[in-house]
């Protein structure tokens, strides 16, 4: 019963056998080959967006660094929440790529609110030269505390952003999470929400390594001066995150996207879940996010997670736990696409015996 | 007969294989699993380095990059030749990596003699604050003209380098070609030899995305007064290149290692090299680059040429291009383990008839 | 009356002078002359640091921003206070720099408390390769808010940056005003203190154009692995600060720096501002910043604010103001050493005429 | 008689009464005052461009590195004589500025020809986005090596540039002497010739520290994407070189216009260079740059040149002296405002004794 992570799990038996699939002869290096135009293809097709640039890269960190130095000249500053992954867990990715640049955080912890949001783009951009300059918006969707923005909240985000002529990034690291949960489909999600460029992960639901990065609008001038598309695929290489041999990265997005893999293995780890948060609230522990994909943050006494734990569950304790065993620790539990029935009932069972 | 690449063709199935024996349960991410362990202890052990610090990133690129940034602070100057990959082929990679590094061109196309890249290190570092400090050096073997310098080559340079107290960077994308074609061990080819990073590349040489990255000794102070080690570390994660599910592209490496199957597939591609070698001079071709692994230039007719291309086999021309046909155009013919036998005779055939 | 700013006013005449008593025959360019040589020695002995190197540059920007670039690898990040200049009026001039630090604010405005500076510490560096690594605590003495810190107080925020083994920055673009406020030695409230490079600003307080920078241990081992002091003289050059008629910054810095003239100037300016809050407080009105040297902010009904603008004050107003004349509105006096006793009671008559 | 450089000897006094006339009174800080404002409008109608954006900063490095960043991005690369400063001399600052583009240098010494030129660019920026992208050319004028490009010839590399849409970057560091050696108008020297950025250096012809940087066409895209004067205002203060007390650098410009003093600074050195090359001549020495204005270069014997400087000539002696004191050696010396007959003559005298 392993709830650390959804980079923790394997790949789907659909994923090795594409790289079967496609080891086969000669293939043209660098993307120039069949596969990575046909995942092109495809990827345009289900998002709606026939014009769109499409990249794969094998990290999150990559897709997002990559993303931003692309809308975000280094005299500007990226607005985040206080606790997106680019802020807290990328090392400094995003100052790097775009050349030092700053973030600038929106408070109110993992959501942002279309008022928050306002507020930390006022407060930035109105020194002359003095200040940084306003950049890109970057939105987390599953934020990294669990929750769920609705289509019409994203819509409310990147408002904000167009009314001061900003573009907007999408860290979807759980895209299919947050795209099953909502039920809605990836261009409401993206671009018909107003978000420039998408990130499309894969790896956290089931792939090996590959993200697909889209860019709605290929066309416009970058932070560079050429165009969006010609800067990512520039910075893509001069990164080292071309892949000489592509098809193989392509191969996996390829099978994620065969009949709607995605969507299911997203739908089964959101639905344990569903089915670990009932089970919670019924032994009268408090979640801590409401809206919900395949993550959550719950809150328990120290002591039961420490049994829970030595019972053989894994699982992180977030932030410094408290002295007191007695005192309420807050954990996350996230489910993956190979999270079983049985994972879910087994931790729930150590819980209950440990309360 | 694609002699286009040697990142043209398809994996062997070890690599396959050792995907799907890995992929079962969970594993600790970014590394921390055992199959990642297993191969840093594989590598210690085959380049006789207990100390060394082992990493593997998904590119060549990202691996030279990576290494030169962690010997090399912004001020400093990489000293490598005219033809370094580093310098033509990766898109300021170095530059970006190091904070804005320059890089000094040793004279004397592919291969840089001890007496050339002493004059050129002589040449720089001599203007006090003014002029760039002198950096690293670094050395690709085998060249990207296709030759491959001898152990004792090796030492000479590593030894000029050691003369100004610089350390030396191995570009190290055809490794195994070297080393099969040296008949040496990897140790005498690295650090016996005075290397301080070697890259141990697996791409090109079969696997789909995978190079070491061997830090022979990982507690001497980085360009960023951190260890070795620790700024590697560090500029991984920063710049995308940590994996979180790390089993895959340690498994690749593992199964590289297994039964000495790198030495096997480059002994392969080094072989087809020769045959096609002894088959051009038979026809009364000249190649250019004499010390050789499984890579050669050669030039012919560019009448010649273009039937041969015309005839099915796929390779690239070399420089510009000359007006008349029957003047001399140099080509590049890469093998890899996959090259067959047929594929060697039926490129001779076919550029024999154009003759 | 103009209270805009310490950098409005003209330069004391023994500054012309100086200028004009270097201006003659030959001089070694980049500092290799006399003059710059009687400053070092000059800087060495006022702040009793035989050992300290010291550099001279034009704007406080760059040496705060060379400094800290000395002090912190690029995947490290800089503690500083929320109203940092370094964070809020610098362009991302650290974050260039630094080649993509980032900044972690200390909450509680422009004063960091070392309980607030341990908490921002606590927050981060925990996370292994994934966040950033802790780096050098940045302190600003006078605050960007017109605070002072004591002696003690510089030793306890260098105290806990010490105990996390971290580095210390002193932004002292205002240093002559908070030393002459505290009536303290330049040593204690810099190396006795615990700050391991300081900058001892000149600009503010009457220089054309000239900032000290004083490393308290030029041979510990900078963020590059060369030294602090010749990373520093290397920063310098390569980012255009190197000056080539160094006698002419230098001659600015010597005249400072004779009978004391730096003292003179700050204390003029702070018995201006101590005079102005007399006078203030006289007025019933509210002073926010309690510790104060040259500057000060306070409240007064917007329409105060404007009826003594209207009358030829000049002067900032800070935030965002009401929109409501008779509400609180906050402002900036900022005295220099020329401001008369007469601009401080026009100001106060102003003011007193508006309520 | 010292010849080591033309940023040895002191400023004309009309510099010094410029500082004292605007050194009275208040004014607005960062360039919003009226002596700045007044500079502009006069550098716009010298250079009859009343378009042209004017920045003002101290150092020619600076000056330099911020052109070309706001003209390159960091995928690029500049094309430059192998002997350029931006090359040799500036300790990599375009790479930093730039965040990590290339210099390609163009073969062939100091002077660049258009055919040296085009096979430079021609060169790179045709291997897709593996080599870096074709960037700005940038000429020194007059260059490295003392030799004066004429008005064709700056238009004829302009030419080469404008064909393959690269903007052109002038190294103005000696502009003035440049000029007045060709007899021609500021406009022709650069952007009637094609010049996109010219530098108008003005440290080495007499200020003590200030350059003028002008753009021609200030609402061109910048590399970021944003406008080249809004680019090059951003990067000037994120670099920390945008003066608080801006008058005082302004100040020192406005002296350059007034009366056509740049003019006759770079006349008056021009002469003496001119007699000495007459007097060398007469020497039976050889000069070795042909086109020439205040900075020559000769060849004798290095005893003689040893002879000379214990006689109390200061120049410096160029390349690797040879070990034979019989043996030619290159000597540079520099004429500069302040260079006397007396001194052209004791330099001529002291030679002819030691010869």
């Amino acid at each position: 019963m392993n709830f650390a992570s959804d980079n923790a799990g394997p790949v789907p038996v659909q994923v090795l056998d594409a790289l079967a699939r496609v080891n086969t002869g000669y293939a043209a290096s660098y993307g120039a080959d069949g596969v990575t135009a046909e995942v092109g293809d495809r990827l345009r097709a289900l998002f709606e967006a026939p014009g769109a640039a499409v990249y794969l890269v094998a990290t999150g960190t990559a897709a997002n660094a990559l993303s931003l130095a692309t809308l975000c000249a280094p005299f500007q500053t990226v607005f985040c929440s206080e606790k997106a992954h680019i802020h807290e867990d990328e090392c400094n990715a995003p100052e790097f790529y775009t050349g030092g640049a700053k973030l600038t955080l929106v408070r109110g912890g993992d959501v942002m609110t279309p008022a928050a949001l306002r507020r930390a783009i006022e407060g930035e951009g109105n020194r002359g030269v003095h200040g940084p300059q306003r950049g890109p918006v970057s939105i987390t969707n599953v934020t990294e505390g669990g929750n769920v923005y609705s289509v019409e909240e994203m819509g409310a985000l990147c408002g904000v952003a167009r009314e001061f002529g900003l573009p907007v990034h999408l860290d979807g690291a759980r895209f299919a999470n947050a795209c099953v949960a909502l039920g809605c489909s990836p261009a409401q999600m993206t671009w018909k929400a107003g978000v420039d460029i998408a990130v499309f992960g894969g790896t956290k639901n089931g792939l090996m390594d590959a993200e697909a990065v889209l860019i709605f609008d290929p066309d416009t001038p970058a932070s560079s001066g050429f165009t969006r598309a010609q800067e990512f695929e520039l910075r893509v290489k001069r990164a080292g995150h071309l892949y000489s041999k592509h098809r193989y990265v392509a191969a996996q997005m390829l099978a994620y996207l065969e009949d709607d893999l995605w969507r299911d293995l997203a739908a089964r780890a959101n639905a344990r879940c569903a089915a670990l948060a009932t089970g919670l609230e019924a032994l009268g522990l408090e979640i801590v996010n409401k809206s919900r994909a395949n993550m959550l943050f719950f809150r328990a006494p120290l002591r039961a997670h420490q049994a829970a734990q030595a019972a053989g569950a894994v699982y992180h304790l977030w932030g410094n736990p408290p002295a007191d065993p007695e005192a309420l620790a807050t954990a996350r539990l996230v489910c993956s696409w190979s999270t079983t029935e049985d994972e879910v009932a087994d931790l729930l069972a150590a819980l209950k015996t440990a309360l």
